[in-house]
């Protein structure tokens, strides 16, 4: 069996020595090798700060669409995935989750990429900070791409999914990332990075794989590099100890397994819990760091729910995937399988359903293979090792509560989780169970009739939604769409006079120059348009009669703009005003420039404030002001965000609003 | 001398032994005696963590009202600090920094807590995320305090902005916070809390205090606990790897010392370069982690700069503060000076301007007294110790450079700092520079002839901004508006129906139920309306005719809505479309339920999107539901955000947006 390649520095590399066996968990027979023997780790990371400088000269967008070609083209080679997964014991149901999980996660990073990061290099980070009443002082945050390398430590578990749902915010980021995946199933991750690298997709150097041992590789790590992991609370530790870690305040997060609970409200429907519970307790043999450990229940519905889990958890049938009617495959090797047998003595409570030591496998010799049966137990939730001690296999223990106060003590005693669940259909349980739990979790589903069928489930990690939990489960956050993008990116606060900020930003800023060169910005395509370019129209002057009109008109009677009297007694207007649907619209009829030209279509309005009532003879003007453009990538036409000032004859603000645009390039 | 007391567990409790003592830094006289002796830590973080359930019933709101009331409070009593910091060096001016910044720090987040946050006890973060395609589930993010105490260690530099720029955002935030300040400054900080204390307009428990060593507090933090630290890299270390920090992945915020760096730009201007370094080195006498360390010059100006530096140096009068004339006290001890001194040795590098072991003091014993004259260096920055050794004290290094790509390169050999500036005219170096500089820099100030007026300068955290930086500067991030407040919450995803989600976040989630009961939700004031309560009105059919007109009317003749022929060749409308301003103000019209009531003005809107072109015959509706209902503190009124829906005869919408009005109580 030859020995897992590294793609490091621009080639595959072949490591030095025989390399570590890696069996298959059906079989026990060897599958791979892997070693990292004469893998020169501090030469990978250099030559990957190095192709950074290339990954951050793409904008957000373009990276976006490299992401979505990669999925594609991904997508096309998921039976040759799903084939090897299965050597790893994943039936067909777990490898999806894996490969397509991994897939879809790259199809959510490009969208969200796309619809909601700018087609530029650099993000920016919430609103105009005014820093000085004279307005020649502001501040702004920027976000930048961090110059090192996304370095990520996988787990076992998704060996597909694992390395994609880091990458995808790394590369839309702008970092190249180094793979280090788990040994038991590095062959699966590295047949995915050599169907990335050969599709060519991807700038060289945005990928880098190492299998193996990591060796010296932390030694070489930066305040530039992001260190990202998935695994056991252990391993985590010793990580976030290392000597270069801390000396160099290397960005780590870390994602590790929980006591994640589930719990069943007094009135919750039993057969959706138990369904939950058996499907987390199966899938992938119950090696999901998201599984049920802890099931909480009334416990007056203690009977019902073990006769209903157990009815459930006796029609699984395991054996070999593939094989006819399997639902559940081994373990990912029979030295897990000895670990899950040791935290299962050590988790102790009274087996409801399965032995640890004994199972029937369809075609497949039990012993050989890493098969175990699914464990339901019974525990009692005073006791501290139902919260502490995980079996990461198909194992989980039934726990009576008596109230929802003591169920919430009892959760909270896990210490910190990934995910919890909760099976209700009362608004009032549910809200006080998720703000009881949400504290120590980093996600939570309420499951009930109304989403039970597009319900995701509760073990399953969303692109857009954020993973990771507090305390034990190793204090992270992954994903949770741009969140996960930023998490790779430096934040920092600019501050400078208004000019400044909007040749930094490219975002005009409020009190920078406007620039009226006496062409209408309107007629200038995308291209010849500048953060600045301005025109000032009016006045136009607001009369008794345009209010009254504009009221018949539309039928926005509302008193204020009909009744003088009622208008006086309203403590903010003191009398009849002007309909803020008639400032913005005489203030487009000043400011558009009617005739065909570049701008396509006013597609929308933002964050407008009235600001000054417009009374009766008031005089209106309004600047307009090109803020932002984004060019779109593959389209002729791109967005124009233009800062509007409606004014009064007094020069005060009666309103201020961002009018968007669609501009041909 | 007495022992400075401690405030935990509800009581001022005086340390079982003598203490250690603090001495005056002008006199060298005993100020002070501080210990912990005999302190309970784990019995004040469990009394801290049950005060905080009352501190989280109270909303956002309400927490920022109080920190207003107590920044008011403070507002009274500076004078006395200001007299207090005389004794650890500090100047009038100096006292100012510290005083001022931190009471205008807590008014500045009060300020932010009622402006960018709810009036509720959880925050919502993001967007809904659809997470099917049918609507019945979806997910959320919202934020809650964690359930601990926030633990400050502070530095002795800040002994009033440092405890009160992070308790801040924790109180904002829900979680009591423990202060620990340093010893050398403890009884400056010591009164604050007293002020606190005594002022009695903080809820009990939250703010603790303990003087002295830190014993064994760490031991007993978990992981619902935030861990904020300022000081020095070595201990920023030893605490990240504290066995209990690292066990429970205690959250752990570090600001750390860093040799920042200013770039004069080849056409700065000399005098604002060399007044704000001269400042940087004499405020605190240079004991500020933001001072700048590192001072870039052009080569062919470093004579000229010299010149301007040495002369504003040689004006600065050193001694006791309050002195006649004095401009710079002494360091804070002078075992400080004694490390300075050792630092400038290590540092290397010609002596430009002062001597690290002479100096005339006014009104004082310059070697009782902890007196140091500021030290101008030449330095090469080919060498490692310009960007790696900080004297921490009135020592900078002036350092030359040849080209923009070498001064960015240079900044970076500081391996990551606080803040960076940067003095040019130039538009396009100010670019260059901030986006070279940002990826190792927490906060950017650019200072020109336009701004320097205004300018907060180089060494001033604001609150509005973020704080912090990566590597060397430990890191982290504090400040940044309620950014900080939100490193004291837990972000939690929640995934449900939209009705639950409705009744868990209290806005209503589209997708969940509209209640119409029959009563308009425009005759309900703030107290009877439901997030959820709706009217849906029309249809109402647009003519050509009402296009015609509303063009005419308002002046907006944009083709599209005029030139049948011109708007077929536009690639989104294929023919006549009404303005979107028009259909707006129908749908107004329609929903609007005229006579005085309840809703006293809709003073704005947000997030309108034009979905579908309207065009001539066809016929809206609107639906308005309440979707957040937020009174307002102290007011007769309170806000409502309206989500309206305008729908065509196919019943696919035309336009989406918020309504935003005040309604009545």
């Amino acid at each position: 069996m030859a020995v897992l390649r590294g793609y490091v520095s621009g080639t595959w590399q072949t490591p030095q020595d025989e390399g570590a066996p890696i069996h298959d968990a059906v079989t026990g027979q060897e599958v791979a090798r892997v070693s990292s023997a004469g893998i020169d780790f501090g030469a990978a990371l250099a030559y990957g700060r190095r192709q950074g400088a290339g990954l951050r000269e793409l904008t957000f967008h373009q990276r976006a669409s490299l992401l979505k070609a990669l999925a594609s083209h991904l997508n096309e080679h998921r039976e040759e995935l799903y084939a090897l997964s299965a050597h790893a014991g994943a039936t067909l149901a777990d490898a999806r989750i894996d490969v397509d999980g991994g897939i879809g996660t790259l199809f959510a990073f490009s969208s969200k990429g796309r619809r909601e990061m700018p087609n530029d290099t650099v993000y920016i980070d919430g609103a105009v900070e005014p820093l000085g009443k004279g307005g020649t002082f502001a501040g702004r945050h920027l976000m930048t791409p961090l110059h090192g390398v996304a370095v990520q430590i996988n787990a076992f578990n998704f060996p597909v999914w694992g390395p994609l749902e880091k990458l995808a915010p790394a590369f839309i980021a702008g970092m190249p990332t180094l793979i280090k995946p788990a040994s038991q199933t590095a062959y699966i991750t590295a047949r995915l990075v050599e169907l990335i690298i050969d599709s060519g997709i991807l700038p060289e150097g945005s990928v880098q794989l190492v299998c193996g041992e990591p060796g010296d590789l932390l030694d070489h790590l930066t305040e530039q590099d992001v260190l990202s992991f998935t695994g056991s609370a252990a391993t985590a530790r010793k990580l976030r100890t290392h000597p270069v870690i801390v000396e160099r305040a290397v960005r780590f997060n870390a994602e590790a397994d929980s006591l994640n609970c589930s719990i069943l409200g007094p009135d919750g429907d039993i057969d959706l819990y138990a369904k939950q519970l058996v499907t987390e307790m199966t899938a992938k043999a119950g090696q999901k760091c998201t599984a049920i450990r802890r099931a909480f229940v009334p416990r007056d519905r203690l009977d019902e729910v073990t006769d209903a889990v157990r009815e459930r958890l006796s029609r699984i049938v395991i054996g070999a995937p593939g094989a006819e009617g399997v639902r559940m495959g081994p373990l990912v090797s029979r030295q897990q399988r000895e670990e899950v047998r040791r935290a299962v003595k050590a988790l102790g409570g009274t087996p409801l359903f399965g032995d640890p030591d004994r199972v029937e496998a369809v075609d497949a010799d039990a012993e050989l293979g890493a098969f175990m049966s699914p464990l339901l137990l019974l525990g009692d939730p005073e006791r501290a090792e139902p919260h502490e001690v995980e079996a990461f296999g198909p194992v989980s223990t039934l726990l009576p509560y008596d109230s929802t106060e003591q169920v919430i003590d009892y959760a909270a005693r896990g210490r910190g989780s990934l995910v919890g669940s909760l099976v209700t259909e009362d608004t009032d349980f549910a809200r006080q169970i998720v703000l009881g739990l949400a504290p120590w979790h980093g996600r939570i589903l309420v499951l009930d009739r109304t989403d039970a069928k597009e319900s995701t489930g509760h073990g399953s990690p969303l692109p857009m939604l954020v993973h990771g939990g507090p305390g034990r489960a190793g204090g992270g956050e992954e994903l949770g769409g741009v969140r996960a993008v930023l998490h790779h990116m430096q934040r920092t606060a600019v501050q400078a006079s208004p000019g400044v900020l909007t040749a930094i930003t490219g975002h005009w800023t409020p009190g920078a120059q406007r620039s009226d060169d006496g062409v209408h910005p309107f007629r200038k395509n995308l291209a010849q348009l500048k953060a600045g370019d301005s025109v000032t129209a009016g006045p136009r002057t607001v009369t008794l009669d345009d209010i009254e009109h504009f009221a018949e008109f539309t039928g926005d009677t509302f008193y204020a703009h009909t009744d003088e009297q009622a208008a006086q007694a309203n403590p903010l207007f003191g009398g009849i005003v002007a309909h803020g649907y008639l400032v913005v619209s005489f203030a487009a009829g000043l400011f558009v420039s009617p005739e065909p030209g570049p701008v396509l279509a006013n597609y929308g309005l933002e964050n407008l404030r009235f600001l000054t009532p417009v009374k009766p003879g008031d005089e209106l003007t309004v600047t307009l002001t090109a803020k932002q453009i984004t060019p779109r990538e593959g389209a002729d036409y791109g967005e124009v965000r233009w800062d509007t000032d409606v004014t009064n004859q007094d020069g005060a603000s009666v309103a201020k609003y961002d009018v968007l645009t669609l501009v041909a390039k």
